[in-house]
């Protein structure tokens, strides 16, 4: 923060920030994985997207972003990590401006140790996901999607209903009556060799990138496109895509179970698939460990 | 914050923090004129409301809340004032854990000089506001509008649009074609002798409450109703309504001029009666500055 590597305690941001009263972040999550980046150039290249998308200049350039980001990892020591990116708002640069074009954007990045979207047990044995019938993912007529956001207002409502009836995490629904994505992943229905994951309204994550290259590697048709909900509970496997935990087979969606109540083989392949690529050097950015 | 009276520069929450980084935190802010809040039982009530929809418990009740916000503003010494009351979600109590209901919620607030959503002189004078064909409202099935809250990307993708066009702020239509709310303000369009105002996807505005009320005491027929972009754009008048400013007088909207492009009669006289009503000791709790 600031050009500073501080502990993440101390690292906070004021609350009349823009990113703050109006959500107005766009931000990205890398993983590190046994000492490197993970695919370091396809997430930065996202993160620009998602800055020139909301229009944000936070006065650094890629290089300056890749230095901040290896010199936090390093510091910090962690071999696996969870190292997330931020552009922010600001505040307008005279009081009671309401124009976001004269705010001063900045930029910072924080890393924890590696987060699992959903806990490797489960994901394992396969993890019970509700499909809400109440709430709907925020429209990409609304807030862009492909800018990467902290718009979680529609997922915090699904998680809350999920937990109460037991379930692990949420997928939501668009208005049309399609899937879309639930809080830090993407999702996928296999049916047969046909692998179909939704292509609107939703992040275009890197691990769904990853997991298309895999699938594609494996032999399966890769379909990017509208998922209608009936075609995601008669399908074959259903598993979810996240960089906090790679690929995590689904054994059941509300009542609906997929392999009798187990994690699916091909869910499984690709899972193992994921974790093998984390270690290829074609897609690690080592990092110089201090 | 934290029980402490503080600088508004030193205010801060932690990066982390799901209020931030979930936009999972609900909020209201009350006005202060010529040294007393203004309505400040109907603002609490509010605040309470999107608390308990938010699933919040913040700990510490109405009379702790009130007790604070005196604090406040007595020792700013502020007379007029923009005061923010906000629950922030927190951390989870255990690293890793992504269940909104394992969080450590709490509670600040802060108060700068009164703020004006739109400038006196424009208000004045008849606003220009650009009606998106691009961006709609975030719906009420993806986010509650009723529990006040920091999800404005749409808003602010709606600002862009209108900055860059020359207009002063923004209204957003929703997905079926009525008029909605703008950044910080209901909407309200007058035909003959009736006001419109929507009821369904937007928030509950205290300062719309206000009007309907002078409305009804100056002699006109309200109606809480969908209002049909067509409609709005073939009323008489149309007017703004904010804590952050009273009542605004609409001149324009994209190229409908409202009175010959200038601030029609009803909405000036609402807005003198609004402010006439701030003054009104039946609304006012005053503040005992130190
Ligand atoms: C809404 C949403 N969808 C999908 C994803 C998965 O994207 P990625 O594979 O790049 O982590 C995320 C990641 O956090 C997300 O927040
Ligand atoms: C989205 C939205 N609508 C309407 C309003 C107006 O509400 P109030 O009159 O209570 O200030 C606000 C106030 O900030 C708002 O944020």
């Amino acid at each position: 923060m600031r050009g500073e590597v501080i502990p993440i305690s101390e690292a906070t941001i004021g609350v009349t920030d823009w990113g703050l009263t109006h959500a107005d972040c766009v931000y990205d999550v890398v993983p590190v994985w046994s000492g490197a980046f993970f695919r370091l150039g396809d997430y930065l290249t996202r993160f620009e997207a998602s800055m020139d998308a909301a229009r944000m200049d936070v006065g650094i350039d890629r290089r300056g972003i890749k230095e901040a980001l290896h010199t936090m990892v390093a510091t910090s020591g962690l071999q696996k990590a969870y190292v997330a990116m931020v552009a922010a708002r600001g505040t307008p640069m005279v009081h009671g401006i309401r124009d976001p074009r004269a705010c001063a954007n900045h930029f910072y990045a924080w890393c924890v140790p590696y987060v699992h979207v959903i806990k490797p047990e489960t994901a394992e044995t396969g993890a019970a996901v509700y499909l809400s019938n109440m709430t709907r993912r925020i429209p990409e007529d609304s807030v862009n999607p492909l800018a990467k956001n902290y718009h979680w207002g529609d997922f915090t409502q699904g998680l809350f209903e999920a937990k109460d009836a037991g379930f692990e995490t949420v997928l939501l629904p668009d208005h049309e009556g399609n899937v879309t994505e639930g809080p830090g992943f993407n999702v996928f229905a296999l049916k047969g060799n046909t692998l179909v994951t939704p292509d609107r309204g939703v992040l275009h994550g890197i691990t769904r990138r990853t997991v298309l290259e895999l699938a594609v590697e494996a032999g399966l048709t890769v379909e990017e496109r509208a998922l209608p909900i009936d075609a995601l509970l008669e399908a074959d496997e259903v598993f979810l895509s996240s960089s906090g935990g790679g690929v995590t087979p689904v054994a059941r969606i509300n009542d609906r179970q997929f392999s009798n109540g187990a994690a699916g083989p091909v869910g499984l392949q690709l899972r193992s698939a994921y974790f093998a690529r984390l270690e290829d050097s074609r897609f690690r950015t080592e990092i110089a460990y201090t």
